[in-house]
């Protein structure tokens, strides 16, 4: 087949990486060269907006700090994250799925024992979360680690104020011998991802909505049994159908009903894969 | 056609970018995310790949400042910005090719005269380059502005030495009634692009060469022509087929020969494309 200059140049470029002794490595820069040439062809990329581009990628990188970080949040509204969650997650059927990590988790939160308050202080309505982590055969998984965190009502995590010297709507708990764990907190609400950056200024020009539906994030290890990172949503949610980092799927959505005593709550199962079993790498 | 799961997720993310009004913005997106996608999916991205993406995006982001555009360099390495000159230019036959505008130029350098020292205390060996601006049919082209750059023997530009005051290796001159112009300089020498940042280390993982071979840069640019970017490069340089940028051409290496007084000259002709005539957009 005759080779056009452009495949010329790619084929050029992708034959400049053959040293890279890492195979992985190679592998990886040879998709992403024949990926990004395709882009550049494809759309017949000018000057002014190959410039245009550079400079939105330079913005992104200087907004990111310790606690921002705005190429996680590009990532997430291009939809790369949940791509590359669905890539990998592949659970089997039954099994809980994943969704998208997302910039706020934070390593080495409080730890709290059942019935603790993981909102310590979080403004918004009372709740309690009820949940129960399994394997693919119903059998419960005891001395699972819990990570929850979440945003308050006013839509921030205990992250983005400064002035707050504790964690807030974050906390790691520990299921008991059946599984089982529970916790207090505020009930989740809807809210905007951070628009004051290139990223808000990207989905102001595209007229995207900033709002992430209201969920309450999760991980969950344990030993024999894949970490799953997922969220539970709310049913009664509005932005459900239009959250800008693409992680809503249908199975993670769930009532949050009053209790017999009024209280909000949320009960949920977490049914995780075991290390070994692999999914169909779809869902 | 059966879509699996991962081509509806990117359907589902090209049509969150249905209503921009930009059209071309758009396009640009749509096209953008489905290589994107095709990328993550190819390769399998893990998790941990994918933050170290993260983590190097954000280091090119935060090495780049008033002096250094490292996300240029990235798409310099990565042969983005030759593939983008590539598919634009598309000159005609017979015109001058073009190449990577780099991240050097500064616009507003000083103007010589015909015979003027851009090197202006740049070190290296004295030469003089003589060039001549025509049109397609070899009609001259006087009066067009001709910015020239580039580095001296340490292989630096001089806004890579914020010790200096003024310019060095960078001028603009004025082509003559006959579209002639000539200047004194240094021999450009080979040097290597900045490797004290995350796009060197990327050469260095994947053992490639950070060596450019030597080069002398020009813009011209006249009434009823189209701008021209591109180098002259040296014939005896080793480095000519392991440009890290790819910005090679067999059409721009040229003879830097002895005059008869011993001085080193180079002597090119550039043929400038006119507005309206267009390439075949390959090279």
């Amino acid at each position: 087949m005759q080779r056009s200059g452009f495949d010329r140049l790619t084929d050029q470029v992708v034959e400049r990486f053959g040293d890279t002794p890492d195979p992985r490595l190679r592998e990886i820069m040879s998709s992403l060269v024949r990926h990004l040439h395709g882009f550049i062809r494809e759309v017949g990329l000018t000057e002014a907006e190959w410039m245009q581009g550079i400079e939105f990628l330079t913005a992104v990188g200087q907004k990111c700090d310790a606690r921002r970080q705005e190429f996680i949040l590009l990532s997430d509204v291009l939809g790369a994250s949940m791509q590359m969650v669905s890539v990998q997650s592949g659970n089997p059927a039954g099994c809980t799925e994943s969704t998208v990590f997302g910039p706020f988790h934070v390593e080495g939160a409080p730890h709290y024992a059942d019935g603790g308050d993981v909102g310590n202080g979080a403004s918004g309505t009372a709740c309690r979360v009820r949940g129960r982590v399994c394997g693919p055969d119903g059998e419960a998984v005891p001395g699972a680690i819990v990570d929850v965190w979440q945003s308050d009502d006013d839509g921030l995590y205990d992250v983005q104020r400064p002035e707050l010297d504790r964690a807030q709507g974050r906390g790691v708990l520990t299921s008991g011998p059946d599984g089982g764990f529970w916790f207090r907190t505020v009930v989740p609400e809807p809210y905007p991802i951070p628009t004051d950056g290139p990223v808000g200024r990207l989905l102001q020009a595209t007229r995207r909505s900033a709002w992430r539906p209201a969920h309450l994030h999760f991980r969950i290890r344990a030993d024999g049994y894949r970490t799953l990172i997922t969220h539970v949503f709310r049913r009664d949610d509005p932005h459900l159908g239009t959250d800008p980092v693409f992680g809503v799927r249908p199975s993670l959505i769930a009532d949050w009903p009053p209790a017999a005593d009024g209280i909000t709550q949320l009960s949920f199962d977490f049914v995780l894969a075991r290390v070994h079993d692999s999914g169909s790498k779809e869902s």
